[in-house]
C-alpha cells in the first residue's frame, strides 16, 4: 500500500489523539436507519484500526435524533472495548441514562451564538450553559470526564462570522463550570487558517490551556485539513475525524461533512506525528462501511487506497 | 453569498499569483472531445473571473494528447485576451507551432524520476533535460518566458517516495538552462506539509530563489491545500489550480486530481491575500464547464457555493 514518506517538519506535537466521531457524528443524519448491529461492528472496527477514542452515540431523546435511538442497545454492545467510549448527554436524564450504562466519558453541546442555540436547543446560549452546568458537576461528581463541543466557531449560516470574543467567553464558561476538554467546532466550514490561529490565540490569551483544546473542522469549502494543520502548529493535539469522511452536507451525495480520519492519518503520518492508527485497517473498515450505506467514502485517502488494487495507478499521469 | 471571514496571519505572502490549469492540465485526460469553442468560452470566463495567468493549451503531437489536438485552433480564439496564456512545448517544433501563433509564455515539464521521464518522455532524466536546453534557449531567445514543469517531485508510482536530493538536482539544471519558473510538481498526490517543507528549505540552501519557484500539487489524498498552506509559510507565491478541480484521478468519477482554484482563493480569501479572483465568478464558470463535461465540480467551494441558493444551508446543522 502506498504511504506517505515521513518528513517531520519543526514545531509540531509529537503525538495527536484522534477524537473519532464516525459513529456518532458520521451516522447521526443518515436517513436509513443503520442497524445496531453494524453500528457495534463499527465501533469494533474503529477500535481494532487503533482509535482509543471513539464516540459512541448520543443520550439525547429519540425524537431529535432517530437514526441514534438505539443508544441504550447499542453501547452495552461496546462497553467491553478498551478504549474511550464518550457520549453525548444534552440534559440531566441523558446522563442518567449514560451512567447507568456505565459510560464515564459524556459530552455536552453548546452554541457559540443565539441563532444556533435557538435552532438546536431552543434557549439562549446563557439559558443552554445554565442546562448543562449540573450536568457537567453531575458527570464529575462520577468521575465522568466531560468534553464540551462548541458549535459555530467561526461562522453560523444566520449571524454569518463569529467574534471571536464571542466564542472564547463561551469557552471559558464550559470550562468554569467543569469540562476537561473543548472542541472548537467549525460547524458550517467556513473558517480559514488565519481564522483558526486568531482564535487559538485568543483562547491561550484568555487562559484556555490549549492541552484542553480540540478542533472539530468541516470540509464544505475543503479547508478542513489545512485548518487541522494550523491548528498542530499552535499547540493543539487533539483532533476530531471521521471515517471514511462520513457526516455529508445535506445537498450533494458524496459532499463531505467531516474532517476525513484517513486523511488526517496521512498527513500525520506523513509528517512522523504518532496517532496509533494503522491506516489500511482504517481504510478496510470505512470501505466496509461504505458498502453498508451504499454510497462511496467522500474521503480522497479511502478512495485512492481502496482502488489501489485493482487499477494501474501509474496509467494517466501526464505533467 | 457565503465568503469567509478576512483573517490574516502573520508570515504568510500579501499577494499570490495563481497559475491556472484547467484548461491544459484539467481537460488532457478527458475522454470525449470538449469543442475547442467550449475551451476558448472556458478560457475567457476565467479570465473575467480575473484570473490573469491561464494556461491555454499543449503543443505536444496530437497523438499524444488527443484532447488538446485543437491547439492551433484554439489559441488565436483566446490570445487577444488581457493575460498570460502559458502553453506546453515538449520539443522545438512544438515550440515553432507555439511561437508562430505569438505565445510568448511557455512550459516544457521534466521529470525528476528515471521511471518517469522513461514513461512519459521515452528517455533518462538527463537526456529529457537535454532534449529541452535547445527549446528553453530558443523561447528565451524569442523573449518568451520559460515555466519549467517537474513532476514526481514527492513520490513517483514506480519508485515510491522520491529524494529530495533528486529533485533539487534537476530543479537547478532547469534554472540554470534558462527557466524562469519551476513547478514542483506532486504528480500523485502523496506529498505531506513537511515533505513540501524540506524541499523549499533544500532548494534555497541549493540557491534555488523562491520567487522561481511555484508550487503544484494533486489532491489524490487530500493534502493539496494544507500543502499548500506549508509552502505560503515559505514564501511561495505562485500556486498552480484547476478550475473547479479539473482534472480526475483516473479511477472514481468525481475524485478530484488537481487541487481546485476555488478551494485555494476560499483559503487565500480567508487569509486576506489578494489574488485578483472573483470567487462568486469563477464558480459560475465552473459550474458551467461542469455542465458542459456533464458531471459535477469535484470542488468542495463549487460544490457547497453553487447549492447555497437552492437549499437551506442552515438545516441539518448538529453540534
Amino acid at each position: 500500500m502506498t504511504l506517505p514518506m515521513v518528513v517531520p517538519a519543526p514545531n509540531l506535537p509529537a503525538r495527536v489523539r484522534i477524537h473519532e466521531v464516525g459513529a456518532r457524528d458520521g451516522l447521526q443524519n443518515e436517513k436509513t436507519t443503520v442497524p445496531t448491529e453494524v453500528k457495534a461492528e463499527f465501533i469494533r472496527r474503529l477500535a481494532a484500526a487503533g482509535l482509543t477514542t471513539i464516540e459512541a452515540t448520543s443520550f439525547v431523546h429519540p425524537r431529535w435524533v432517530p437514526q441514534l435511538a438505539d443508544a441504550e442497545d447499542l453501547y452495552p454492545q461496546v462497553s467491553d472495548l478498551p478504549v474511550r467510549l464518550p457520549v453525548l448527554v444534552p440534559n440531566e436524564r441523558g446522563l442518567d441514562r449514560a451512567l447507568a450504562l456505565g459510560a464515564r466519558q459524556v459530552a455536552v453541546f453548546a452554541s457559540a451564538t443565539e441563532s444556533f442555540a435557538k435552532a438546536n436547543l431552543n434557549r439562549t446560549v446563557d439559558e443552554a450553559l445554565a442546562m448543562f452546568e449540573p450536568v457537567v458537576a453531575r458527570a464529575r461528581a462520577e468521575n465522568a470526564s466531560v468534553r464540551g463541543y462548541l458549535s459555530m466557531c467561526f461562522g453560523d449560516p444566520w449571524e454569518g462570522p463569529v467574534p471571536v470574543a464571542q466564542v472564547v467567553r463561551v469557552c471559558r464558561a464550559l470550562l468554569d463550570m467543569g469540562c476537561d476538554e473543548l472542541s472548537l467546532g467549525d460547524t458550517i466550514g467556513v473558517a480559514t487558517a488565519g481564522h483558526v490561529r486568531r482564535l487559538l490565540v485568543e483562547l491561550n490569551e484568555a487562559s484556555v490551556p490549549t492541552s484542553a483544546l480540540a478542533v472539530h473542522f468541516h470540509d464544505t469549502y475543503g479547508q478542513a485539513l489545512a485548518n487541522t494543520y494550523a491548528a498542530l502548529e499552535h499547540g493543539v493535539t487533539t483532533v476530531d475525524a471521521s471515517a471514511g469522511g462520513l457526516g455529508g452536507c445535506p445537498f450533494a451525495k458524496s459532499a463531505t461533512g467531516n474532517l476525513a480520519t484517513e486523511d488526517l492519518v496521512w498527513m500525520l503520518q506523513g509528517l512522523g506525528i504518532e496517532t496509533g492508527v494503522d491506516l489500511a485497517g482504517l481504510v478496510t473498515t470505512s470501505t466496509w462501511m461504505a458498502d453498508r450505506l451504499g454510497r462511496p467514502s467522500p474521503s480522497r485517502t479511502v478512495r485512492a487506497l481502496s482502488h489501489q488494487d485493482s487499477e494501474e495507478s501509474a496509467e494517466s499521469q501526464e505533467p
